[in-house]
């Protein structure tokens, strides 16, 4: 994290747009992953894993396990075919599954017949530094819960962790629980991004009082894209869990209702933070612009002052650098011209004029208090 | 799309104010276009298409196929009597008829006794790259829908195919679902739009890295109200799109209430880019105006170090140009005047002099940081 | 409007507060005019119309019509004694005359038993080109409808005209439909204005782009003024109007809130166009502010590179300027003094020296980008 | 109110906190002046006044007159004791005297079981033009109301002179009425002090377009400092207002609401003035820091036309004023050096040299606008 | 205080975020100081304190004390078993918990079965001048009120003192009312706070109008975080009093609340100064930049004023400096060359020009307005 100024850079996929095309059609982008299939079956007792790439991994799954709650976790949303199986499957609605592909979704939570659906926005910068900010989906139905992720990261390992452990109420929450704990381990890393964000902050305000230069502005300009990004996650994020919270939708139980509570106050945290910070970016910009005013007002003092003391006295240097003749062309002295060069002691009271002059100029300016800072 | 910053013009038609004129007054602007009519009548099997100028137009078609849904396509506004004439024969308020004509409405979306009407505003870059922003109007009544355009342009084009191969519920929904399709294409076209401003906002930023100049303010100028012009047109519509999922009327059935709702996530989707494009133009603004402030700040720098170094040892050397003569008059010596000059080596002395002094002030610059980068 | 930069002024009329005053009382300000009243007394075939200064004009006219609508029309608030006695004559409540004298209220609908009370703001360029801004207030009870305007000016011209002419709803709407048609045209002058606005504004633009001048910052300067003086009327005249919508008074009767539905509509899209005008208003200042330090910023560089180029060559000049003797006072010849001087084609030397010194520094300028355009 | 930059000054009482005191405790500041009462006791034929400056002068007075309004208005609040007697005199709760004397109050209407307690901003420029911020707290019981504030100044002269006058409601509409009339000479007050910042704006908008210099700055920040205490009165005042609007204390009877209505839209006019007047004020600091831009830029185009023009035209007199010398020390002459010097016409020819570098340096400023006005 | 420029300091922790982490994980930070327990028993007429460092002195006490408010003072939270122990000994959810440990929550008040939650920031300047932001929360149940903060300080020192003083309703309004006289202290700190800051403000005022210096941006920067700081606390602080208020709790009595309404009105107060700090420093900014921009002009003018003046006329006694041959290489006088240098009185005629010269300068400078102030 030594230099971060050239640190944060956005990974950008093309939005595709299809104007006026069906509502419900499900397009993949070229640049989609080809889906992992992850399905981890499990009760109280029992956690049974199964991996794939297609739909016959899921479907063989599910049958075997009846009594279970099933988490299929698809890493990578390359294949409409699979999607749109799933859909059939479940019986999901098409615009839901279209909204699972077209992955510039704000966060939101809507209730359908039987079963509920919900995105989020997963924010991290990644290995090169670059800021991603990718979708997470989610359907809960009955005893399953299905999440997309864009990518193939182990982004939510933390969970299959606790899964794993069998600890908490993790095994025995049902799928609505899983579907929180998804949402608030993207949360928790919104805190962890934020921190990061904290660092650079104090590292750009460390180096505008030691030594300030030109990169300010672009660590901040960095710094306000970012918050910017997260605050747009975290604003509808919010409305987001706000919607689980007064949803009756059987799958959010009461339980899961309590810690969601736990979760909107995070988020208004998380809110809260990004405002701040992003005041704190404004004032780091403000006294910069203000250094660099300072720093020219400085520059052009000093130049003033030197200046303005010199260019008097070239000027009489100047003056009695003329070669006004001391005879005319008939070899007569010229009384007039320049008699000061003839004259006894005359190059010291020059010295010593210019001397005055000088001093009564800095004299001036302590007066007019340019010697103080402004 | 090389060099966009010439390119945002508005194509400016002179708004109409016929102050305290009679509410409901048809008055058509003089540079409006003459009405082209598209009739398209279909039901599930079935799709019959005329085009025509006139009334005669309309009502034959209508008579010829009665259990068909009709979508009368109107483009161009030019001719008073026609406007007048489908007002009489539908039974339309005459204040709608002039929110049809009068195209500076806000969308907005209104029901009537039977009927309901709706504005949008299109906007899009056209072949010269100007911003059109004109008015899409539509009422629909029982089984006809009638659009209002103002131009001659194929905007809808991807409907119209759509409803030629008579796939999905386009044929078959009603001339809501017209209504509904026709306003999620301007809304797809917002983000058409967008995309472009965002291919922009990133070339821009990409000049302020690479070679900033100038036309900086000028694209950001060009961009902000662009975005204006969308932000003026996407709040309202959400508001309509509200009103629309709202209603009762029996137009709007429940199936285009969900599709309604998606475009309405949509609308929010649009909005939010647009403030955050806003954002990003600000900070691409306030990094330009710091750069310009550095570049002036170094500048000032390059110019006060060379004068205030050259400045006293141009004076020197003015000094030692003055011709205060070392004899009087009379060819007396007068050994006061500039003895300097004629000392074994003076030359050499003065020029070390110079040079120290030289010296002594880029190490009183290097003290003061001048050669470090504020 | 070749120059409207010396063009908005306000016309200030002194307002008259009376600290602790009982409420109600009428005080007349001293540059009130003398009222001139006309009424305007008709029915859907009759028409008359009469003209007076004094109470006597109105009771005889009314007296006279029994079954006609009244339309009293009074320019001009001079006379205390005439708004008292139409008080008593008609039973209006003293703060309600309080208000049509005290001529700086924001726009409001009071509805008291009986009757119903209205307030707007005229506002217009007068032909001196000051912006004028008064107040126009109405009163419907029964089958009167009293109008106060502050000037003599003939600003509901239209709607008499369309009143003799005695086509549409005019004649037969009630005195509601008169004052929804005062209403009407006032709302319809604001936009009037807005369009002379926004030709300043694009004239404001022009000047930016081809001869930018510091009136750019008086003509933003009158242009926001300007806006706000609007605004101010805009944003209550849509309360006043939402009021009179949900008003149940027997004057405003269904079909006029229909009318005042379209009146909403054009209140709120005013508001549009002044918030767009300000936005716009304020990136003509942001650009306009932006060329101005450019423009700095290229002085500086022409400045900084000229100098910087010729000072050290000045410096050098200086040098071989300075008198150092080649000969000591006894006339031996001082080899070390200036021998440059006394070398064949030492000039020469001396001026490629110079050339080179010049073009090594305008080789490193170049280098740094001074000669791009920043 | 010739020179009003050194007027606005405020008179700040220090705040006492007490932290963690009881709540109610009754704390006078040390520079709290001594409490002068008078008590008004009227009805409608009769009119009593007494001073004093203890209990005594309270309980004697009510006692005597059975059937009046009694209106005891306490000048300065320095003495615990009294506060105390009046509370347990009237049963007034601790917390309410705790508000009386803490005088920050933000302006507030509570009810309480059988009275009714109000505070109000009380705000004038003083004789020594001190801007004084200082609170009025009412309390209405029965037919007793008891005025506080924290002045001896006779602030509510208009009011006591209409009770004595005895014309209108104020003798007959009960304490209620008297509190409202205190309110709306508070209010009243707002607009005499709004006229005086209006006609200040008016003279820095004179001075801006006449004789800018830097007290505009200085001035704008008195503007805005009254203008922010202002709103932060008018704000909660509004409030309270509408608070006593909805009150159902027997206090504010219906007559009374009637009034009050006219006081909220007062107050609203006020806040929509301060409201314009903080955005004039912002503009005009606006115009006069671009006007502070421009003059550098022109004082920068001054100085960099004449140096520009200048200093290669000093290279060249420097130039040929070089001592290179004809002869070499055996007194040969040396061709190359300075040949120009000794050629016929040689003086006039550089002249003319120079004549023409100027007039080309001149052709290149005029064709970069440099002598337009930017 | 006398140089708070270099005061304001951040004490910061980091944030713990554990990633995933199963809600209501108690994890202690690094930096956490030892509990330190001090329990008040208190009824009417008892009062027993004791201390201690572990569970056992809790059980101990309230076993002993049966008919008593107990106050459970926890100074410290390094201690995971105890705050669990707590917990279990009084069944308090693990959430509740969690946000104890967790020191960043925002104030907020919660309401669980049997008992209540709450927590506020605590904010001051430590004795080394940091600004500390630290929590406090609280847990009210039964006649228990546990009080957790993060520091050994003992900041509610005037608490204590209060109850063993046994004054007012501190003994009989149980735990409740010891739960708001904590909030009270707390806000009455914020007061503290506000009127130091308020201090700092008056004088970088003073500073600005004495002797401007680039500190003054430096302390408007930490006035401002500051500020934030405060807001931030103060906002939900609101938020919470008002949940209380409309709290159904037990523990919330109606005389509580009667006090709370008081705390609320204290809070609203605090943000309102808070608002009014932030514009009047945003003000001093302005102000600050304006004098820098106008000092830089000044600088600016005096530089070309005096370059101006002495450019051309050193010019002049350049061009009478160049050495043009009065002689040939043969001896010829060279008649052109120079003659002004030959001429009777040339050198008086030349002193007499360049006087004129920079009088005519100085004329056009008065003329142009550069000796009047901008």
């Amino acid at each position: 994290m030594a230099n971060y100024t050239k640190r944060v850079k956005y990974k950008k996929h093309k939005r595709h747009i299809n104007v006026g095309a069906r509502p419900g059609s499900i397009i993949i982008p070229d640049d989609a992953l080809p889906p992992q299939i992850t399905i981890f079956s499990f009760n109280q007792d029992d956690l049974q894993t199964s991996k794939g790439k297609d739909m016959k991994t899921i479907t063989q799954q599910i049958a075997k396990c009846t009594d279970h709650t099933h988490w299929i976790k698809i890493n990578g949303l390359g294949d409409a075919q699979l999607i749109e199986d799933i859909g059939i499957f479940l019986g999901i609605n098409q615009l839901v599954l279209e909204d699972v592909v077209n992955t510039h979704q704000r966060p939101k939570f809507d209730e359908y017949d039987g079963y509920v659906f919900g995105t989020s926005r997963i924010i991290y910068f990644n290995s090169e530094n670059e800021l991603v900010n990718c979708q997470f989906s989610g359907i809960v139905k009955d005893n399953i819960i299905i999440s997309f992720e864009e990518s193939h990261r182990d982004y939510f390992e933390v969970v299959t962790t606790r899964l794993k452990a069998g600890k908490g109420t993790i095994r025995t929450g049902g799928p609505g629980y899983i579907f929180y704990a998804l949402t608030d381990t993207i949360l928790d890393n919104y805190f962890v991004l934020l921190s990061q964000l904290g660092d650079m902050i104090d590292q750009t305000e460390d180096k505008l009082y030691q030594s300030p230069d030109k990169t300010i502005m672009f660590d901040a300009q960095q710094l306000k894209r970012t918050l910017i990004t997260i605050r747009r996650a975290c604003w509808p994020e919010r409305d987001k869990i706000n919607d689980m919270i007064r949803s009756e939708s059987p799958e959010i139980t009461k339980d899961i209702k309590l810690f969601l509570r736990d979760a909107y106050d995070h988020c208004i945290q998380a809110m809260d933070m990004v405002e701040s910070y992003k005041e704190v970016t404004s004032s780091i910009i403000d006294l910069y612009l203000s250094m660099v005013s300072n720093r020219m007002n400085e520059i052009m003092k000093v130049l003033t002052i030197i200046s303005v003391i010199f260019i008097p006295l070239t000027f009489i240097a100047g003056i009695y650098g003329m070669n006004f003749s001391r005879q005319d062309d008939h070899g007569h002295v010229i009384k007039d011209n320049m008699p000061e060069l003839y004259v006894q002691h005359g190059y010291v009271y020059a010295l010593i004029g210019m001397f005055l002059i000088g001093l009564f100029q800095l004299f001036i300016f302590w007066k007019k208090g340019w010697f103080n800072k402004l």
